[in-house]
């Protein structure tokens, strides 16, 4: 594999030209092409590494809490100031956007994209408090932090920032030049970032690459290399009354119900039309631009694939404790690729009373129903939309208003794409082989960088999981080896030999 | 009509029969068969009857506001003590609830039951803010007080009081035993009541009436005289993971919804198997046990019966404000008829995700549904319980759990019982003519009154409106011919000519 092409300079005025120049002529005396100086700052220091981790694991940011997540922002453009870089908190409106730049004059330009907010600790049988950091022997995998965020996003995160932080200490400043996305309300689905994307879009064509960190090691030890993300499309239906019935204004006393019909009621019904009894959606088109992104070969129960990884992982954790029964009676390779390949479509909220201390014995004028929809190749959101309206209104539902909230397309990437042999060749030097995932079966707004050519990653190692759940977790040799293997990718990143 | 003969006499210790004598004795030397005194008392101090009642308009105690009700249940407590009577705060876990006694040593006792509690004034189009009190002038009904509570409770509860202090202040005294059931939980199905009526059976049995309070002129200007309540259900229905399904313990990433089923799915088809299209009910045999509550030669639209009185006036306020439509294509007539004779089935709330602060992209654990059922005769509770839970059985929702919250029977009272004959001698005595209704179309739990043989009548005199509604009102003048009627009432309850 040759060493990746520049893909453009930046473009500016006579200042930002001298500076660039200055910064490559630092980045050149530098060297770069070997990691060990760094890998040995990381050993050195990683206790304090841990501690640091264990300092942001205390702050419960909760995507809901804007001050807590106003704290976190500042620490967060701190550090990279502290690296030597500059940043700001921008605020958008929603919970602020960290992005920041450390220039090292370098040829090449490094996108990290990652969030800092976290969901609420669900569930009271956590084994350690969930905001206490708090160490724990896990089988198989050694001591464990355990936190909410230690997994997703904070292990990840911070421990860029201590990879980066071994680069700047311990062999002068980072090969590549980064450029900081950091984010406060993935966890809300990523309201800010096409924004934040949109007023940056200039500075961040001038990146070959972007690289969303994650813990990635399955149970079976091995990396696991997902090719592509589900898309969103966050709908509200709203069912009022109107010229069909219903109260109109307020919600009215219940013993109306007599004489007046329910918006209730009416939401139930049109719910009801759109899932069959075993969650099939009924829309006509859902299933029409649905491709197959799992390899026939693999597709058979007998088979490991693709049963396998962090799917593994997650399969084996609702099977053991949540989950009594999946949805399809089926062997759980083919369980898995349901997972990886399959759209959701998931009733989160139906909100008959908003904000009201007191609903008993009403009846409603509205109703709200959130879905979220998770997308795969080569469904697309507007399409989706069209269906369900049209879907509504064939079953006497025209009244029903569809409010798309968020929207963004599913992602993939080309297994031989270069970055993804960048990723690759951070593995090998690694001791590990990664394995090639069609989709990761979440969702993500990596789309979002494809609109402005920017070819993204998602990769790491170390071992975390239960994002959602009681107890998450990260494995602390694990954000050791994550360290390491994000200074590997740095210098492959920069170019070998460089 | 004969005067009512006692029902019981207080049976107990010799010193409670002593006490009887003597207050017996007390009440002799009263008279009481005229009551021109309270009447003209009624006048001369009406002035500051109205400010006191725009007093209790201004205090905000809602159904679900613990420290505003202890507030207000206080209160209470002290005017009946200073109208001579004692009386406590009962914490049964709910609401508080006023229970008090002023003896007179009269032969006969009259329960007063009413509320204090009130529901948030929805909207924000009120004619007055809902606790000033002020005073507007509305077409047909002459100045009326604007506030939430101002028809339902709090007029004809202070009235009452008032009617019964110009009885102890012009009279020396009330010519009957009053004994004062006051709750602060009505709004919330009256859950305190049933434990109260059992807990002071021995004592409440000693009365031989219970008045439940209401401002009941309609538009024409006749009273209504109600024969009937309708009953109340008030189920949860709860559908939770398990084995058919689901996550089983909390909620969980929605991502998952790709391989684990959804309770709120479940519940929404559950849910929409109960009703049809027009809110028919579809569980097997819950219309069995409706009895026709309204004489045939009533029925026709062209008739006037039963579109009439408050019924008239609440179907008008839903037709001009707040409703486009009425269920049913009927002549109103008919339409009240409906409101009148059927039962209800509303879906009041649907938890997804309780209490949380954030729940989107979650897969819930459990959904909770809040069905108000209002039952009418002969609608048994427990039997529409064991249909719905037949129903949910036969369309394999055997897990959802139906849990009973409130469930008390539909009541009636003969239109030739001597207690309803009482009221109408005291509305003719005001110069009215009640127009006698088979129900009132709302619930109250009057049928526990009928587990203890006390029978009750729903009358007053006054107009007022809009109870759930904005700019709720009742008239002065109402507020006053009100007061009177209770004075005569009392009168007319202790034996005419008395």
């Amino acid at each position: 594999m040759e060493p990746l092409p520049p893909r453009k300079g930046l473009s500016g005025s006579g200042v930002d030209r001298r500076r660039d120049m200055t910064a490559r002529r630092q980045a050149e005396q530098l060297g770069g092409g070997d990691p060990q100086r760094a890998l040995a700052y990381i050993e050195a220091n990683f206790e304090s590494h841990l501690a640091d981790l264990q300092g942001y694991l205390k702050v419960d940011n909760l995507v809901t809490h804007r001050e807590r997540c106003d704290e976190m922002a500042r620490r967060l453009k701190e550090e990279i100031e502290r690296l030597g870089g500059r940043a700001s908190v921008l605020d958008y409106g929603d919970m602020p956007f960290v992005y920041g730049r450390l220039e090292s004059g370098a040829p090449r330009t490094l996108v990290i994209y990652r969030n800092y907010d976290i969901v609420p600790p669900e569930g009271a049988d956590w084994s350690a408090p969930p905001f206490s950091g708090r160490v724990r022997r896990l089988e198989g995998l050694g001591d464990c932090v355990i936190a909410r965020g230690a997994c997703d996003p904070k292990g990840p995160l911070v421990g860029t920032l201590r990879a980066i932080e071994a680069l700047v200490r311990a062999e002068g400043g980072s090969p590549v030049n980064l450029i900081f996305l950091l984010e406060g309300d993935e966890q809300l689905g990523s309201p800010t970032l096409a924004k934040v994307i949109h007023d940056r879009r200039k500075e961040l064509e001038t990146a070959q690459g972007a690289l969303y960190p994650k813990f990635i090691q399955g149970q079976g030890g091995d990396p696991v290399l997902p090719l592509g993300v589900k898309g969103m499309l966050l709908l509200e239906l709203i069912c009022s009354g109107g010229a069909w019935g219903g109260p109109t204004r307020t919600s009215i006393h219940s013993g109306n119900a007599a004489w007046v019909a329910s918006p209730a009621w009416r939401m139930v019904r049109a719910l009801a039309t759109l899932l069959d009894e075993n969650e099939r959606v009924l829309v006509n088109g859902f299933y029409d631009d649905v491709v197959e992104i799992i390899r026939p070969e693999k597709e058979d129960g007998g088979s490991p694939e693709p049963h396998v990884g962090v799917i593994e992982d997650q399969y084996e954790y609702l099977r053991s404790r949540h989950v009594l029964r999946f949805k399809h009676d089926l062997p759980p390779a083919a369980i898995c690729k349901r997972y990886l390949g399959q759209p959701t479509f998931n009733l989160a909220n139906l909100l008959i009373h908003r904000s009201r201390p007191w609903s008993q014995f009403l009846l409603p004028c509205e109703v709200r129903a959130q879905v979220d929809i998770r997308l795969v190749p080569d469904q697309d959101p507007e399409a989706v939309v069209a269906a369900i309206r049209h879907h509504l209104n064939d079953h006497g539902f025209q009244d029903i208003e569809v409010i798309t909230r968020l929207a963004y397309r599913p992602w993939s990437i080309e297994e031989d794409h270069p970055l993804v042999e960048t990723a690759r060749r951070a593995y090998r030097r690694s001791g590990k082989e990664p394995e090639v995932h069609p989709s990761s079966g979440t969702s993500q707004p990596f789309s979002l960088f494809d609109e402005i050519g920017l070819p993204l990653v998602v990769a790491g190692l170390g071992r975390g999981g239960r994002s959602f759940h009681t107890s998450e977790y990260a494995s602390i040799a694990g954000i050791q080896e994550f360290e390491k293997w994000v200074v590997r990718f740095v210098h492959e990143f920069a170019g070998p030999g460089r």
